[in-house]
């Protein structure tokens, strides 16, 4: 009997779970077979250890041994409203900031930004990312991508922070974690003044990230950074 | 006359300065003319207003107007000791940690990296993305980049930090600028239990960067990220 430390994504963790599709593909590839024992998840927060009881060219057959939480998640959920990037940057930035801990992406139309929308294919194609992150970070929630909408269709957020040159307020003196939080990041251009004050209208914070400038694809990261390092 | 914002490198800010190679074509695609004024920088932290007196095809002559000192620098150099990483990652992490205020890299040979050693090419090739992205950035200095050396070759630090999975220890709750600050950051499979252990013994206190497996590219931001949200 093998014991599998990678993990497989099904849709609910009932007692008997029966699957076809790419996850049988990759299974044969790894020469699993019945008797042996695997890692589940169901992208909301619960995984299971599960045994194979059966496994042809195209189904698997497991059933759920054990359930138990996944407590990687940060202690509330945590969105970035993302303004579009270009190129492949955004993919970048939803991978890394999938394994900071987010668990909701809301992509943002921006007055200065390169670049007006995102095709469905991009949209696709984040999503596959947001998972593959989270399974690689060993998280137990795939995040959710959310098609791009403007600034104005934000909601007002409980708790909300954007990333602002020239700011002088730091993120850790006022996160707390009583409820969701949101961040905000500006596209390659920043956030016009006017953007920066509809955001602060919707709650979210204007908050250092030190005297430099930095990229619009390094600012989420170095923002979820220092939500991480207070060992969250 | 123009005023333009862009910045180009010179060896030192002489009162006069006569300058060939690339920046003067540079200068010429800008079509900058005599009578212009330009930002100059040293990279090592000083900077000056000057005006073209002179510009042919291959050589420019300027006067500095003003120097300034630019006070975009975190308090106290910073060096990341930076594990050899595989493919385009360690641009990534030089151009991102630039960006973040790091001073100097030093590059480090581990027990897990994908990677053995560094060819030149490829260390040249850090050095001009340190360059660039510190130009980006507006910084006056340019990171040095420093050969790989092995981690026992690393010297006793008077101030280090190491992220490392399982640990308490928060960066932000030990870091101060009395002197000169070090972080570290492992390869792909992460330092070895002994090379933790030798870290520590050379002064680097190991802090978490949250509960979630961060790839190795992602850690170093993160940790930086930290740092800067406090606002220098």
């Amino acid at each position: 009997m093998k014991v599998f430390e990678k993990r497989f994504r099904v849709e609910a963790l009932t007692d008997t779970i029966e699957m076809d599709g790419p996850e049988v593909q990759h299974m044969r590839v790894l020469r699993l077979k019945a008797g042996d024992e695997i890692h589940l998840f169901d992208g909301t927060g619960w995984e299971a250890r599960a045994r194979i009881e059966d496994l042809d060219a195209f189904t698997v057959t497991m059933i759920v041994l054990e359930r138990f939480q996944n407590d990687l998640e940060l202690p509330q959920p945590v969105t970035l409203a993302l303004a579009l990037l270009k190129g492949d940057k955004l993919a970048d930035v939803v991978r890394a900031c999938t394994e900071l801990g987010v668990s909701r992406f809301q992509l943002i139309k921006t007055q200065y930004a390169d670049v007006p929308d995102l095709g469905d294919n991009k949209l696709v194609r984040l999503r596959r990312i947001a998972e593959e992150a989270s399974k690689q970070s060993r998280r137990a929630v795939v995040p959710e991508v959310l098609a791009p909408i403007s600034l104005k269709q934000l909601p007002s957020v409980p708790l909300g922070f954007v990333a602002h040159p020239g700011t002088q307020d730091t993120v850790l003196s006022k996160l707390s974690w009583d409820g969701q939080v949101w961040f905000a990041t500006g596209p390659e251009g920043g956030f016009s003044a006017s953007e920066v004050e509809l955001l602060k209208q919707k709650n979210f914070t204007p908050v250092t990230l030190g005297k430099r400038i930095l990229r619009a694809e390094t600012a989420p990261v170095a923002l979820l950074g220092a939500v991480v390092s207070t060992g969250v």
